[in-house]
């Protein structure tokens, strides 16, 4: 039976996912990213993460076919090549396709983070099992991670900075975003930016992002709870007040979904995916977030008669990374 | 040589285009559509075009390898039937593969008539002789039809319903587009919607796309020549009013530009395309026009340091269609 190996190399933690051919997890592990001792120290530890796991499953790695490696960005995918790496100090054009081949001598093929995971969602997991051929994924983080399948196949572009489906503009002129942008949807809908919202609306008053003067925020009970202490605020919190009823709290909550349907209104037009899946914390508000998303899908899109996208959670949580970048080289070297 | 035939089908002509295999149209035609005759008699015009073309080279159509017809929709891609065209009575269900196959006795495929054209602008206009492998075409007109090209090929999505660039929402809840969309680029930056806002500008003052009170237009030089019969501006009349620097066509103008270089924007997010192309009347304006898009563009776009798309005029016109149908042609059946 052959196998795939997935490395979802973090600033934090390099997460291992061991897959058969048929998408099953057979095993996984995660060990410390030795991000302070440089590049080739961070190898070593991954080359080793790899073999490891392979050994406790008393498999070799000739039972291995391929190596994916997930990895932060920007980077050369055409040579392999990790440009830079935000949280790996040293990181500067570090060769990953060719010293893991090297340290492992199993063939390799190095993927960005964010495409790696929409394409362990699409191969293992919400799209597994199914005709699927064109699908995206969005984790609501700290920011808007996403990838893109078209055909089967994950869409790079011109240097391989597509993909970047938190970075569409939908509110011209909007918030300011950390990319440089206005009104990005991640400026909005991340995790990060429906706290930010909230912390706003109480601090300043109630504005809508979709128009129209700003309210006070009298005798709010989310307000309340967290004052002197904003700052404290979590997207559960959000989240569990919206439950609640709370206004302010279903307010943030319902324009957080809207944004997130018109960002699949506008991918469906230009690129008309049969599943859409968001991951990251707040997914775990379930129906509650999702029945949002699909109601606002049903308000934004055209009249034109045609089935849209199946909008989903995304159900491999931490793992896709790993997972999917097996599946990468699954597709680049099993098919 | 081996030949490729493009049929361009519309409601009132049909154009019809002989290309060879590096992307040189060869010779060209256009009939006039039988439409009120219904399909029959359509699909035996389109076949007699092709052979009388083809006859006029002195060729025959053994040497034509395959034929590619481009045809509004909506269409069933994978079976080759034209489901229905909004301009064409009777075509309910139309087999047009099988037909022009029979009629012609080559081999044939069919393609929706704006994706044909962005193909053609790919293949053998603005994208030719070079390595560009991701392309976006829009054409403004009455409306915006758009055409992508990833890694060399057209996507279609799930149900051939991709591409349609027209219907990004770039301003939740804004102006109603045909489509049932609230705040579709369409709605603003189509050479219809041009005019549109032009006229209401002057009927009820000047009042931003991007927000800020209405302004009274007083004394202004276009409401003036066009005084009583403001259903009859153009956007030539425009562009020609903002080269002579009228404030209100200006900034209509502005406004333009600005949504489509939003429209960039986002696309480059999604697909990191290469190069967009405009067609369309607008276009003659030339650097007019590209300048202001471009510079919206680096006004919008992200302080990431990698290039943005060239963004270009197309440069085929009318033939776009037809030579992209044989483009189409040539990309299933000769490689």
């Amino acid at each position: 039976m052959p196998l795939f190996l997935g490395l979802d190399l973090g600033g934090t933690n390099i997460k291992v996912g061991l897959v058969d051919h048929t998408a099953k997890l057979i095993a996984q592990n995660s060990v410390v990213t030795p991000a302070e001792k440089g590049p080739d120290a961070v190898l070593a530890t991954m080359a080793q993460a790899a073999r490891d796991l392979v050994a406790k499953q008393g498999a070799t790695m000739d039972q291995v076919t391929a190596i994916g490696v997930g990895s932060p960005g920007p980077l050369d995918l055409k040579h392999g090549i990790v440009r830079k790496a935000p949280n790996l100090p040293h990181w500067v054009n570090v060769p990953v396709e060719a010293k893991i081949r090297e340290l492992t001598g199993r063939p390799c093929v190095l993927e960005n983070d964010a495409n790696a995971a929409a394409y362990g969602e699409f191969w293992a997991g919400a799209g597994k099992n199914s005709d699927i051929r064109h699908f995206i994924a969005f984790t609501l983080g700290t920011g808007i991670g996403s990838g893109i399948v078209v055909d089967g196949k994950i869409v790079h572009g011109a240097t391989g900075m597509a993909g970047e489906g938190g970075h569409i503009i939908i509110f011209p002129n909007g918030r300011l975003c950390g990319c440089g942008q206005h009104g990005c949807i991640e400026s909005y809908a991340s995790a990060t930016a429906t706290v930010k919202r909230t912390i706003e609306a109480i601090e300043k008053g109630w504005a809508s992002e979709f128009g129209g003067p700003r309210q006070p925020i009298s005798d709010n009970a989310l307000a309340k709870s967290f004052k002197g202490r904003l700052h404290e605020i979590t997207a559960k919190d959000i989240f569990d007040a919206a439950k609640s009823g709370d206004p302010l709290a279903t307010k943030i909550v319902d324009e957080t979904a809207e944004t997130l349907a018109l960002t699949c209104v506008t991918f469906s037009r230009i690129l008309e995916p049969q599943m859409i899946v968001f991951a990251g914390g707040m997914v775990f508000a379930g129906d509650f977030l999702f029945d949002k998303i699909r109601a606002f899908y049903e308000k934004h899109t055209w009249s034109v008669p045609v089935p849209g996208p199946k909008i989903l959670p995304a159900v491999l949580g931490n793992d896709a990374g790993a997972i999917g970048a097996a599946g990468v080289a699954y597709a680049k070297f099993a098919q």
